[in-house]
């Protein structure tokens, strides 16, 4: 039995009515507006240390994911008719964090690359050092273990710690605040150094290999218990728990795929969404000394590799949603906190705009999708490829949740397509979801090899591989379509080289201004926050 | 005869030399260094007013055309031998912009598209205004003329004023500081009001259609001397020009494409640069009024709407020098200059990572590129077309002047290719520029279609469009190839959506701190020169 789905938009719609509320009204003239008291607030608290500190981490997200959101979001809300983009645009900050005074910019190779790696990348945020791609907090000649920022203010400053993942909380980018390891592969030694840290709140997707890759090793959980941790594997219960419980982890109770809290665009109703843990976490962490809490949007990255734009562009949104609550804390502590939001790495080559549609773009298109990539596969795809299923059978589903269409003359109809339906670019339709007769006959063929497929990575041509990377050829061809169609583009499967943007309010968020490295991000959290 | 050309990797290095001289020392931690100090700067000049203000427009230029050359100088800086990236990379901060101490962002919608153009965004920096693709300085209904920075401060601050750009001095960015017409291809009336303007110092290329589109109107040179101003059209002459000279319009005496200064990959030795058409501005407008500069790198936009990564690196440095220019005359007056750097959109949907090269990149390989796309289709591809040219003839100056190499099997050699050779991704030799024989053939196809080719745009099919736009299929294809073997990626022949990075150093810089619309340029720069 098929679960209810959450139409995109609706989810979009929320989004930008629930997080717009009262910003709608401040307009573009807010972010200079706060530019000003920022430099205010750093001359009031010159001394001061932020006794409550925020790190959101969008995996996998640079200026393009977060550009894209908003203007979707104003898309979806200020041309509900248009599909053309002639009338006058209009684009409000629909984000928190585009409302933030201070916005620096970091650049992200690590030891191996340009286009880094989320271990390394989480290394040099938390640390302030450069690793390999795929190593974790150790040194490049794996000599020396790097002690964490969130370990300094365990340390040195007491503060309770909390570390939020979407993903699981042993994955790459949460790790990187409480383990040492060569590499992120590591999952089981990962498990054991997060029960041992002591931090104060773990929560998100499931511990991966709980019981080690040889599924011989003591239950990770059992092993968390013993360290004094209180586990939690249901929302019912996750509710209830406060700060005198000491240290939790909370583990989604309905995970998705790799044991992941579900994509955003197929989260089902009253299930928690991101914000729902950092709401948690804000209450369990809350004391006298102090917090650090890490917060990652993991499935942005996963989203951005499969070049499923929707699925992106809806964890950007509950990323930010969860950044909000950092807000709502900060309205009731503005001089003693501070949020920062950025990116380990962008993921994709994401790019507003596409060869195909020259200056246009087609937004609302994207909220046809009505499930990810991921859910597709796991719900439509296996059984296709278990079945057999008839092309025609397949197209009928791509309309229902993706909202492309076949061509007239392929529906059986009797109309015949126009002549012009192939030519450059759906020059009789533009923004149309109608398939042209090329983008018909690429899905197909996609359909085919999906089908068909036996071999591994290694053994794809090269165009085979630029069109599909590693994923499920009618898949990523049809977020291809729907994208391009959309006016959109991803340029790669993997992270690229695009620096990411540093968002930062609060006390002393003006030392996050500028171009650096984000080895400067832990530098300046180290300085601001005053430990060694 | 050919003009000798100076390789690539010769201009980039020497970049490289000069400008990092002293600040290559200065290390990451400077930016932050001097984000603390343009705090303190702010409040020291609290009230001040910036006499001296520069405003530099990268056109097309957003993070990811900085990112990528500042990757680009250090690949060919520090790893000269490595194609493979194995060792340890490092990256330092080769540009001056990006040792500025704030960065804000804006995002650069217009009221036609999220994918805007030059003429509306220049016109949101120059006037706070949105309007639609291609109008310059009036209102969405066309009633309305606004009355641009530029204007305002000769006007109520009695600065001088100069507008310098490496394009047409009255294409659509330079236009929008002194022009106002509902069209920016009306070259004839935007040189009219450039004589008219009174401004100061105009230079860079040459006035498009300087006697109207019917060429029967009264040349726009005499035109400007009949206004008073001083005409100089040889590098000599330009060399000479004092304060004293009055008003006057310098126009590059060795022009290149559409009458624009050659791109700076194709720049003759002793040829004037960007740099020194600032520098000479810089002397012509000092005076203890004050002074406002414009100056805009055109041809970083022109060559990623072509898709020629190798080009526009090169024009980014050449930006970034002319911006040392300014930050030299900072050093002097550090308490009365404010510098800006922006641009008005990205172009070419620019990433760093392909999806044929997953996490790799292969940067050295853009410095085997020894002319600009433009000057290639000149002096090779008109000749090719006119000769029918055969393809081996073709192939080898294509390795000559772009570093690709046929497959060793059509290269008529023995030795029998290797199965390999096209499978996924140049598994047996990355980084090597040796064309697999997927790209060969792809590259044979686009050399056929330019020397077949006789149709119109509207007539390509959906499939030629994507993968040429409008540009010569052979010289596209080349580029496309080289940048996809160096890792690196354009998804668009137009602009795109994407944030543009403001930078700002000097007075008040922490003004432009943020994450704003790119109308807020204006209103900020208004408020702190004091205009109304």
């Amino acid at each position: 039995m098929r679960k209810r789905l959450i139409c995109f938009t609706m989810v979009c719609m929320m989004a930008a009515g629930t997080m717009t509320g009262c910003r709608q009204e401040q307009s573009k003239e807010n972010a200079i507006v706060q530019t000003e008291s920022a430099v205010i607030t750093v001359n009031q608290t010159e001394g001061k240390t932020p006794k409550y500190v925020f790190l959101f981490i969008g995996d996998g997200m640079s200026y393009p994911q977060i550009q894209l959101t908003n203007y979707y979001l104003n898309a979806s809300s200020n041309v509900p008719d248009s599909k053309t983009d002639k009338k006058q645009l209009t684009s409000k900050s629909q984000l928190t964090i585009m409302s933030f005074p201070v916005v620096g910019s970091a650049q992200t190779y690590d030891s191996t690359s340009f286009a880094p790696d989320s271990a390394s990348t989480a290394t040099s945020i938390a640390t302030g050092e450069k690793t390999w791609s795929g190593s974790i907090n150790v040194s490049e000649d794996f000599s020396k273990e790097y002690e964490t920022i969130a370990e300094k203010l365990k340390k040195q400053k007491k503060y309770k710690i909390g570390i939020v993942s979407s993903v699981n909380v042993n994955h790459a980018t949460p790790a990187a605040f409480y383990a040492h390891q060569p590499s992120r592969n590591n999952y089981y030694e990962i498990g054991e150094e997060l029960v041992e840290s002591n931090f104060d709140y773990f929560a998100g997707g499931a511990m991966k290999q709980p019981t080690g890759s040889d599924k011989k090793k003591k239950d990770l959980y059992k092993l968390a218990e013993e360290h004094g941790y209180k586990v939690v594997k249901t929302q019912e219960e996750a509710k209830h728990l406060i700060g005198k419980d000491g240290k939790v982890l909370v583990i989604e109770d309905k995970l998705a795929d790799s044991d992941t809290m579900a994509y955003s665009i197929d989260l089902e109703q009253g299930e928690w969404a991101l914000s729902d843990y950092v709401e948690k976490g804000i209450e369990v962490l809350d004391n006298e000394e102090g917090f650090f809490l890490m917060v990652e949007g993991g499935k942005i990255d996963w989203a951005c590799h499969a070049n499923d734009a929707a699925s992106a562009i809806a964890d950007t949104i509950a990323l930010d949603q969860a950044v909000q609550k950092a807000v709502d804390f900060y309205n009731k502590h503005p001089e003693e906190t501070l949020i920062l939001v950025t990116g380990d790495h962008e993921t994709g080559g994401l790019t507003i705009g596409y060869a195909g549609t020259d200056y246009d773009t087609f937004l609302t298109n994207l909220g046809n999708q009505k499930i990810s990539f991921a859910k597709y596969n796991a719900e439509y795809v296996k059984g296709y490829k278990d079945n057999k299923t008839k092309f025609s059978t397949v197209m009928k589903e791509v309309e229902q949740l993706f909202g492309l269409k076949a061509p007239k003359e392929n529906q059986g109809e009797s109309e015949k397509q126009k002549d012009s339906a192939d030519a450059h670019p759906q020059s009789e339709e533009e923004g149309s979801l109608t398939l042209t007769q090329y983008e018909y006959e690429k899905l197909k063929e996609a359909y085919k090899t999906t089908l068909e497929r036996t071999g591994k990575e290694s053994t794809f041509s090269q165009k085979e591989y630029v069109e599909y990377g590693s994923y499920e050829p009618l898949t990523v061809t049809i977020t291809h379509i729907l994208n391009n169609k959309s006016g959109i583009n991803f340029g790669s499967y993997s992270h690229t080289g695009l620096p990411v943007g540093v968002f930062a309010k609060g006390v002393k968020a003006s030392q996050f201004a500028g171009y650096y490295d984000n080895t400067d991000i832990f530098k300046q959290l180290a300085s601001v926050t005053g430990v060694k």
